[in-house]
């Protein structure tokens, strides 16, 4: 009784629509995942169809908590240009057809519970806050290094998400003089032109064929962060000196975070995290080197512990702070 | 009575230390400044001395106060490393012979009601938005151009002072590759070093021995930022230029706080927002090109309206803040 009380038993539905795979759970209020469903996005032969698919798998959960267990809500995280108060995706790029959809309430009419909508990259914070690597920390940021870098930011214990209900894009503040490279949103020098896994890949490939030194003997379309952290492994010059400049350029962007907000961690997710060995070092250096409120020793950069799960762990998040 | 109730008559004592002038006052609790002190710091023939004085100026406003409108706190804005829960001023490199200076203590002492210490940057940051600039906005930093740069940040109308207790130190957020100049805090690359008054002060005297252009044929000496204004005001290319080289700087920066937060406004004070016409089309250009979560017309760069006096009036709000 007491632990129904405290809530201990609650479950949540969980889902992830990604522009590569649609990812659902069954959660608990701690964000442990007790069930977990995933199909590819393309699935989805028209809009409407991917919405059942997910409505489909999203039924699926809940009957196999059963009435005992029945779920109280669900979180959803999205990418793109999303409206969490009206709960509306807004525009999502990589989900052709998906313009100002009502999101939640197509959920909460099928599945008869309230839904809560939040950019993805919040909650892969949340997640990482909650449940991973950022776990008792009041203040952090939590970074996605994927296509593009996501940022959510957990201030007093609480997601930011400022005036505009916006995530913390980490991943456009602009770097400095020589890096400036052309971003897929249009600008120069946005920081995941060269720490997102898109753009250190294709800094890679554009190096092989200026004919940099490297192990790599492969077809280019298959050059990749996870086969450059295997080539920096084995020594590679290029694939080790690309993740020290993202390291450079995490730092950097990271010092005037820290000087900022005085917060205590950030955590890096994401797929790129994969080569988080190599970009610490360069990351550290130039972080050290330009904090105010604080030494390095005193905060700590860690690499994410959830991985892609992060944002189904982190909707428990989501909810909890939604009253739920 | 309702007057009483709500607190209206209310007034506070409010104190700025500062390396040039130690200014005090008698405020209400809405900022308004009834009466107003300042002395030059080197007054102080020693630390015991200025300490001195400053209770001496405090109890001159408290007697002007009269038993009815009895200040019943005082608020301390001071420079330096403090410790504002401990109401330790650490370290005040300006103010020589003060150093692990329990000033609240020492105060509340002096005149039996509370204090209350804050870093005086912050202390600005909330004067300009209790009743300056930024009046109105949740969400919002103000800069100030002086000596250094210094930075208070207001998310959701209370003052962010991070894990560390420090202020927004914006002043040191590192600027990007060719912009790399010595800061006087050690490191490189420092905004300050181009955006405070002493920076570009600096950067004009090294241009006018470098032999660039301009209208200057003063004593370098007294070159500085309010003589640079009245250059720029007859189209002095010199000064127009750093002026404008400041406003790329504090945009670029700006654009990363913008997209980090989602902030509404930003307000620039300090003795370098003489500047705030010279510095703005820069940064206004700067600003927008970068901006992810908001347009530029969705947000607000203002002049700060307050001058000097905006941590006099911030020390209502802090105090407010504390619950007096």
């Amino acid at each position: 009784m007491l632990a129904n009380i405290q809530g201990n038993d609650d479950t949540f539905l969980a889902l992830d629509i990604g522009g590569t795979y649609v990812k659902s759970g069954l959660i608990t209020r701690r964000g442990e995942i007790l069930s977990f469903h995933s199909f590819p996005t393309s699935e989805g032969q028209s809009p409407t169809h991917l919405l059942e698919l997910i409505i489909g798998r999203l039924k699926d959960l809940r009957s196999e908590a059963g009435s005992k267990r029945a779920p109280k809500a669900l979180g959803i995280g999205a990418p793109g240009w999303i409206k969490p108060k009206e709960g509306v995706l807004a525009l999502a790029p990589n989900i052709p057809g998906w313009k100002d959809l009502p999101i939640t309430r197509l959920m909460s009419q099928a599945l008869k519970i309230p839904a809560v909508l939040e950019n993805d990259a919040n909650l892969y914070g949340l997640g990482e806050w909650l449940a991973g690597a950022g776990r008792g920390h009041e203040n952090l940021i939590v970074l996605t290094l994927g296509t593009g870098v996501g940022g959510g930011l957990i201030l007093e214990g609480r997601l930011w998400s400022g005036s505009f209900a916006s995530a913390a894009e980490i991943g456009h503040i602009p770097l400095g003089g020589e890096r400036q490279r052309l971003c897929g949103c249009g600008r120069l020098g946005c920081l995941e032109t060269v720490a997102s896994t898109n753009g250190m890949r294709k800094i890679a490939i554009e190096r092989v064929r200026d004919g940099e030194p490297t192990r790599y003997r492969g077809d280019l379309d298959l050059l990749d962060t996870s086969v450059m952290v295997e080539l920096a492994q084995e020594g590679d010059p290029l694939s080790t000196r690309i993740f020290a400049e993202a390291g450079e350029a995490i730092g950097w962007v990271l010092a005037g975070v820290f000087n900022l907000l005085g917060l205590e961690a950030a955590v890096i997710g994401g797929g790129g995290a994969g080569a988080f060995d190599f970009i610490l070092p360069s990351l550290k250096k130039v972080l050290s080197h330009h904090m105010v409120t604080a030494t390095f020793d005193e905060i700590r950069v860690v690499k994410g512990a959830l991985g892609g799960n992060a944002p189904l762990v982190g909707a428990a998040a989501l909810l909890n702070n939604h009253g739920f």
